[in-house]
């Protein structure tokens, strides 16, 4: 992507009405707009962290056997009022509108219910199950306060998925899968080694529900790590009779701020039984539906990366999410430089490297800046000086130390 | 992807509440479910014909520069109230509804306001200009009636595009380029033949719009075309004086009922204007941005494909939007005839080759049926039979002629 042709451009600025760190980086460094408190435009390089997020989630989700498919955001008051959630005494975030006829509809602030209605017309019989489904949906939820940038937003991308099992154990297998798939997505994100598995409440069916925190001074909760086991407890949680069930004790816990990246949730057949969700067993029995519900918050996993990885110039992508893994930076524009990039730019392209192309005619500093703001992984520069050496200067964002490298060099460092 | 593993089930009776023919295709092959009228839940298969077309389109839009990213659904009452189409008097499709503070939000019935707002934090110079962006987001329009499957929905995806331009020749150079990027785009979905660039009822600026419009009996608009100059006209616009224009006669006309499966539209300077978008031009003069605005509907094209690629037997994808490329149905629960099937799925898949793969233990008839349903542009079976031939059954999706080739020549002919 050559930058003289992407339209947004980089503030020094403060947004003056951002509080959280995440918004206001990615508003400076042009990776989205502020409609309104907690809803946000993706602008070009915003929407490529935010599908690279996706993908690696895709990918995670398909490999334990996870159907993709997308539903409305538009929601009929009868499917929830089976559960008793359409009441907004029950539930506080609701948008609502009406069609022209007065009917209610509501706008999807979770999809429990319209997936288990849609899947009743699918499964009937236990050679039917398991069915596992997800989608990448944009969440409605009428938040009283949105101050968080986008790790808290009234309109957000979530993905939620839904497992169907026969019983407790078909059950088990997958959401013991899904905690192990959710592991490698958070590894990959970057955030592995500040993201544990989080004991917190539970219901109707389960002592405890399990969240995904990561460690994050920008969070909204608190956990209590115990960094030996790997694991953490919600504050929600923390009691004795609780501790002792989990083997740990309360000196061995470090308290800290926390940003709930991930949940899983086991429902058992309480909302089949609400629902009447069921099927016919191997004895020809009519039995209820198993249910489990597992989210990853897109947008707000974005926040936090961007909260994390980033310093007084801006940001720090991890290579896995940043928009570009190479900033090529040609300076001074003369026919030899311009020539020299192009060729670069056209073989790390070729090479299968990701790459913004600064080929504006700004000065070296306004590129340098903008490189370390956008956050992209490597900076390359090409000038008079590395031309006449016949190398290009490569640095990483995250360090000084730069190098001069041929271009069979640098394509073999990049390209791996 | 193998049909085991897949929750979705087709199924022999027409949906009763559906008159449209593209939904109660699209319901009886399990590709998508309806939440209410004009509301569709995309299903594994449906997500992945909705993915192909967009891929199809976001292609197509890069190679002209435009550059992607996405609006929020949610809006602001203020940003539309500068041009006047807040008001419910003036554009009668508001979804509205109200933050817990009491202020009012709509949701995007469209997102030309928003684009334009968010532009001029970005835009200022004649230097940053031209600048074109487009995004494919789910729309919501409260119609008053929605009866025609996913062809006009109340919850829809759309392709919308924005050009911003420093005047009327920059701005005909895009649009032009669009013009020639929507006639590959149709091409590419299969409906080139029979789709028309149609003059229809231009704005303050322009004396015609153009639309895409394919001949399509579902669809609800009535065009006029003239085959031989390869244009159309919308009934709208037919009178004596406007035929005079485009220098053609009504007798060399054929009126046929079409879907408008795409819009481009010139604004000019009146929404720039009425919004206060502007830049400095090289003179240092302040100069109002040239605006032009080029819809597609992704999910009526979709429509309009399953309307059009249809028989009493089912859906015929065309290949570049089908699901996958190959229905593998392997007949017979013996062992050489899985290891057959599971060796061809292998081979097939690694040869880039998309398969559904029916491994499930259903008659041979139900699975032929499902093939045909689903509208899968080839069949290949494998059975005892083929297994002794050391053959595999081919089949085209559109004759009944059969041939028997080896998995060589199988690769050979669906591996291009």
């Amino acid at each position: 992507m050559r930058l003289s042709q992407v339209f947004t451009k980089t503030r020094k600025d403060t947004p003056a009405d951002e509080t959280a760190k995440n918004a206001q980086l990615l508003i400076q460094a042009g990776y989205i707009h502020k409609e309104m408190a907690g809803a946000y435009d993706y602008l070009p390089l915003g929407i490529k962290v935010l599908e690279n997020i996706k993908q690696i989630v895709r990918e995670e989700m398909n490999i334990i056997s996870g159907q993709e498919l997308i539903m409305t955001g538009i929601q009929k008051r009868e499917i929830w009022e089976k559960t008793g959630r359409w009441d907004d005494k029950s539930v506080d975030v609701w948008f609502k509108s009406n069609l022209k006829d007065g009917t209610d509809v509501g706008f999807g602030w979770s999809h429990e219910e319209p997936i288990v209605e849609m899947m009743k017309q699918h499964i009937s019989s236990y050679k039917d199950l398991p069915a596992n489904v997800y989608q990448f949906q944009t969440k409605l939820r009428n938040e009283l306060r949105a101050k968080s940038g986008i790790m808290r937003g009234r309109e957000f991308v979530m993905k939620d998925m839904y497992s169907c099992s026969v019983d407790e154990a078909q059950h088990e297998l997958f959401y013991q899968a899904t905690i192990d798939a959710y592991k490698k997505v958070y590894e990959r994100l970057g955030l592995g080694a500040d993201t544990y598995v989080t004991f917190a409440s539970g219901g109707a069916f389960t002592e405890f529900s399990h969240e995904f925190q990561t460690v994050c001074e920008a969070g909204e909760d608190v956990i209590y790590l115990h960094k030996e086991k790997n694991i953490a407890v919600n504050e929600e949680v923390l009691d004795d009779t609780n501790l002792a069930k989990l083997g740990i004790k309360r000196e061995e816990l470090e308290k800290v701020k926390s940003a709930e990246v991930g949940n899983i949730f086991n429902f058992g057949t309480h909302k089949s039984e609400q629902m009447d969700f069921a099927f016919t067993n191997e004895a020809g029995e009519r039995q209820f539906v198993y249910l489990g519900s597992y989210g990853i918050g897109i947008t707000r996993v974005m926040g936090v990366i961007a909260e994390k990885f980033s310093d007084d110039k801006g940001l720090v992508w991890p290579e896995n999410v940043a928009p570009a893994k190479v900033y090529l930076a040609a300076l001074g524009n003369i026919p030899s430089v311009i020539s020299a990039a192009d060729d670069l730019y056209n073989n790390l392209i070729k090479a299968g490297v990701t790459v913004l192309y600064d080929d504006r005619d700004i000065r070296a500093g306004e590129k340098f800046g903008d490189a370390d703001l956008m956050g992209i992984p490597y900076r390359i520069v090409i000038s008079p000086k590395t031309v006449e050496a016949g190398k290009h200067e490569l640095k990483a964002r995250t360090n000084d130390e730069t190098k001069l490298l041929s271009s069979v060099e640098i394509l073999k460092t990049l390209a791996e």
